[in-house]
């Protein structure tokens, strides 16, 4: 038997929403397993990617051994049913450009929850496939729009739950991904951030939480506009990408452009505008990247609102 | 020439909205400013207060000189055109209970800026009132409401400007305010807090904010029970207030109440219920209060919508 689960690129944070907003573009990692018939083989991991990155280095950050988050995706699922992962071959097909701040670690840990759990006869329904990848990644903002699709802020509850409502995102306000070839792994950008914060930090995001959810759901740019601002980890995580201070600085006062934010832990920055925003916003990125010799591809994405799909 | 001002009574925070959310309620203190004719008479202040407190120690709280709040929100006034107070009574007819986190000082400050702006002709408009009253007092959360009426949010931008937005409150949802007769002074109610707090508290609260937005755009009464928590300025002040402890715990897993939160910096609470839920509740709290010797009135507030009027 063989499951092909199709799972969409994810941003987290979205500027004020840190560990909270997440949203799921049409950009699709695919994680297939398959059970072979080989005893004694265990279990075989496999990435295909046809991303043309030019260094490739994407290539090397999946470990395809047993210590691997897929096979500890697969192994959790098991487990939970009190079974262990026999012979199985899992191949990722990858076009999620990796360790830029896009969700690719949540996709295949989506990715292959879904797929054992199809192959399992559906142990777990949504909610426990939600809890089970967020306990593997350890907030659900990148896995909770992998598994639903949409725009959404996700919160972990303290019995494993979580909690997520889907916001209506004005299809007027354009998401551009803008993805420069310097990587930032994950556990760097994280590192970065103190474990305390000033209660004047606090109380600014905050606020800035309240504008944005009202300003998605009441279409105001001009809200949205002074939403888009954090205190909680862009400030931290500005020194580890190039260029990123200019940049911002350059698009605060453009016109038609709502905001610029670092996805999920960079090194990909979103840039929201409405009108005819998005041109000009990408010249000004690019510009400014060129000059520190950071060459960088921009996707304009719709929202992806149908999130993880078995697709065989 | 003499002016008339009333203000609602307000309640800051509501939660996870420590300095951003705020509420006015339809309690009013009405200040009246009159132009006196005994030159070198300078500033009188005086105090009628007909709320019927035991105690009557809430009358202490309202300092009669030149250092008054009053007096200082009217100077700003004056001294923003260039001017300086002359020979002014200002009564000020208290109803609003004081030094219990119902915003009586929020409504002093606004109903004395409003009316000095009447009387020297509304050289300021409703923002450079609002910009002013938060200058006074530190933050928006109760003079927004105070000067605006309604639910909202609101928030001190660098430039001194407030930016703020009215929230619609389903009316399903009933606010009951329930009033000890022990007071807790701002001051002490801030000098608890710490300057620092942990990270994942501020992750906390901006979580809590996302779900309070949007579970009042959405009219989400499991949403709006779980947004109904705070970890940035409850927890510490929790041993300010006797019982609260016993109360939240009593409340939590009770049917149609949706929370309870510290009004402002205390010593009120609300407690926040749909259908029936407020009897029972407001039960509960008596009980628990009346075991610690505390007496308590409760106010079932609808929202005042009007905010500041002048009314003569």
């Amino acid at each position: 038997m063989k499951v092909s689960v199709k799972v969409p690129a994810t941003s987290a944070n979205l500027g004020p929403g840190f560990d909270t907003m997440g949203v799921a573009f049409p950009l699709y990692n695919t994680v297939t397993i398959e059970e072979t018939v080989m005893p004694g083989s265990g279990v075989l991991i496999e990435l295909v990617s046809d991303f043309d990155y030019k260094d490739k280095a994407h290539l090397e950050h999946v470990p395809v051994d047993e210590n691997s988050i897929i096979y500890k995706a697969v192994e959790l699922l098991y487990n939970s049913i009190g079974q262990t992962p026999g012979e199985l071959k899992i191949t990722v097909n990858s076009k999620i450009p990796m360790t830029r701040g896009l969700g690719s670690s949540s996709s295949v840990i989506v990715g292959a929850l879904i797929a054992a759990n199809e192959l399992l006869g559906r142990p777990a329904d949504e909610a426990a496939l939600l809890s089970i990848a967020t306990e593997i990644e350890g907030h659900p903002d990148n896995v909770a729009p992998a598994i639903l699709g949409g725009m959404l802020f996700a919160s972990l509850q303290d019995d494993g739950s979580v909690i997520y409502k889907k916001l209506p995102w004005p299809e007027e306000w354009k998401i551009t991904a803008c993805v420069p070839d310097f990587e930032l792994s994950t556990d760097i950008a994280r590192s970065v951030l103190p474990k305390e914060v000033p209660m004047k930090d606090a109380i600014f995001n905050a606020q800035r939480m309240a504008m944005f959810i009202d300003a998605v759901h009441t279409k105001d740019s001009a809200m949205m506009k002074l939403a888009l601002n954090d205190r909680l980890h862009q400030p931290y995580r500005m020194n580890l990408m190039p260029g990123l201070a200019d940049i911002m600085n350059a698009l605060k006062y453009e016109e038609n452009v709502l905001g610029c934010v670092i996805s999920g832990a960079g090194s990909t920055i979103l840039i929201i505008t409405e009108k005819n925003g998005a041109e000009k916003a990408k010249a000004i990125v690019k510009n400014i990247w060129h000059e520190q010799n950071v060459k960088v591809d921009t996707y304009d994405f719709p929202i992806d609102y149908e999130g993880a799909q078995i697709i065989s």
